[in-house]
């Protein structure tokens, strides 16, 4: 990884900045039934960056045959990139996407491995080594692009316990945390894929990961399947996370996780983050507009969410914390 | 206070133990169109308590005829009591309430003021000043019952925001605590009446209070209206709160809150509680049968609920917060 690319990566994470991914469009539709088409996903998108939202997860490279609801992935990174500000995150799990994805100029490539080695091999047949030695890989190709190649995060799925093996170790995450470093990963992501992490967890490994990892930018992909994804956002903000994942309505799942609901409600966390004291620049009740085109397209999906019920608060002093006297 | 009423506060809220407090019964009613009779009731009750809970706020000492659902007050203090190490807390708001209340022998007395000017006239065409007035005379009555007079709770509605005044500051709901602690409050808790609150007002004031109230043990009351009462809860946790309410399945709202969910989800705050390590004696799983009883007994209403959606982790390790090396 050269300066010049650091640099770049510096430039979309700066260091204490709060970057609120919306994954909507690639999580949120990992396992529906029916899906927008392209040119209802680009009003999704569209009425989310009307209302301020910047980092768009849009889909992932693989094969369309098994994944036809990320068939048009080239064309919403070029959606995305037509909206002034914005940028694409797409899920880049194997050397033939990771040329796609350099094709096609997405800002971020997410790669994912599994913290056990029960979750690895049932989700990709794969070992955990042989994902380190593939994100190297792709790690090698991203640096062969030259310094403006997109930003790689590696993704560690299972983190704060799985639902194959059970309990994970901590110390484990952070071994692997440090090996995805050494491979070469520009960012690196915890996921509580199918929503087992209390705050506590998330606070002893945000806390840990940067003496694991040093200061490269970490981000947390939190599952609301029992209740905890908001408390575990505020936990992860107070130890220093900068870079939260969400989606729309709550939108999204696990296949190992039947019966789950799926991300943290994109809207809920964006009003945790500005009463935690955040300018996120996203206007909460624009997202309503998004929402509406998305229960359009997927009327068979239940979308989730308490501020898209209730409405914001009627003052406006949620939007500065206030410290008593 | 006596120094032997002190000990009696002390034995029912040791310092540092956990009391989560299931107020279904009570302010899961408040505004319920349809509610369970007393065998109904009790039934609720005595499946909660197999389940592990022991604090239930039961009822109301109010008039019948405006509060019909709270009519079996005494009977429903008098079936708590009838159950092994379980407590009984109701809503004393006036003198003719709390001589009810010392008749039953209900271990705790909740009296509620505001924190708002508005909304303590709009709920209790009452004052602020009026309202501690009154709650030094229901001081002086428990006084006069003797040392085993139930324990006597300031609630402060309104405490992190108020849906008729906006904003509300943070050093007044202080200094309205201190009020409550003179006038002789056993207990002070603050109530997010209409889901303003986020985790850092809550540390802000969970932390500031004992520098207004001394050791007074502190409740919080949280509503799940912007989906952050968890988040609240942990917060309060976090800052050495150590009796929080919930309500089965989220039953409750309040009157200036349309449209709003009710009161934090008691099994989601059972296992909040349990993945930070603390030991609550409750059986989330067993809780599934007393909401099948609530579900038959009140067909109109919704019940939330994560846990009860999801069911829990299929490892062991949520109980045990692990602490990475």
């Amino acid at each position: 990884m050269t300066a010049l690319h650091t640099s770049r990566v510096a430039a979309l994470f700066p260091p204490g900045r709060l970057t609120l991914r919306e994954v909507g469009l690639r999580d949120g539709l990992q396992l529906v039934r029916r899906f927008p088409d392209t040119d209802a996903k680009r009003q999704w998108l569209m009425h989310e960056h009307a209302a301020g939202v910047r980092v768009f997860e849009i889909g992932s490279f693989l094969p369309a045959r098994g994944f036809p609801q990320f068939a048009d992935v080239g064309d919403m990174v070029a959606a995305v990139k037509a909206l002034p500000g914005a940028r694409a995150a797409a899920l880049t799990l194997n050397e033939r996407g990771a040329e796609d994805a350099l094709r096609t100029g997405v800002d971020e490539m997410i790669f994912v491995l599994s913290a056990t080695e029960g979750h690895s091999q049932a989700n990709t047949r794969r070992s955990r080594g042989e994902a380190l030695a593939l994100l190297a890989r792709i790690a090698a190709m991203r640096d062969a692009a030259g310094p403006d190649a997109p930003v790689l995060t590696a993704g560690i799925a299972m983190a704060f316990g799985c639902s194959i093996e059970g309990e994970v170790d901590a110390g484990e995450v952070l071994r692997l945390a440090e090996a995805c470093a050494r491979a070469g990963a520009d960012v690196i992501a915890l996921a509580d894929t199918v929503g087992y992490a209390g705050p506590r967890e998330v606070a002893a490994l945000a806390s840990a990961l940067p003496r694991s990892v040093g200061d490269i930018p970490l981000a947390m992909h939190f599952h609301d399947t029992r209740g905890l994804a908001i408390a575990n956002a505020a936990a992860a903000l107070n130890e220093g996370v900068r870079i939260l994942d969400g989606s729309l309505g709550g939108l999204g799942g696990c296949p190992f996780a039947p019966g789950a609901t799926g991300n943290v409600v994109f809207e809920d966390l964006v009003f945790l983050c500005e009463t935690m004291g955040f300018d996120t620049g996203i206007n909460i009740e624009a997202l309503a507009d998004a929402r509406r085109i998305v229960a359009r397209a997927m009327p068979d999906e239940t979308l989730y969410g308490a501020l898209a019920r209730s409405g914001l608060p009627k003052t406006a002093a949620w939007r500065v914390s206030r410290v008593p006297a």
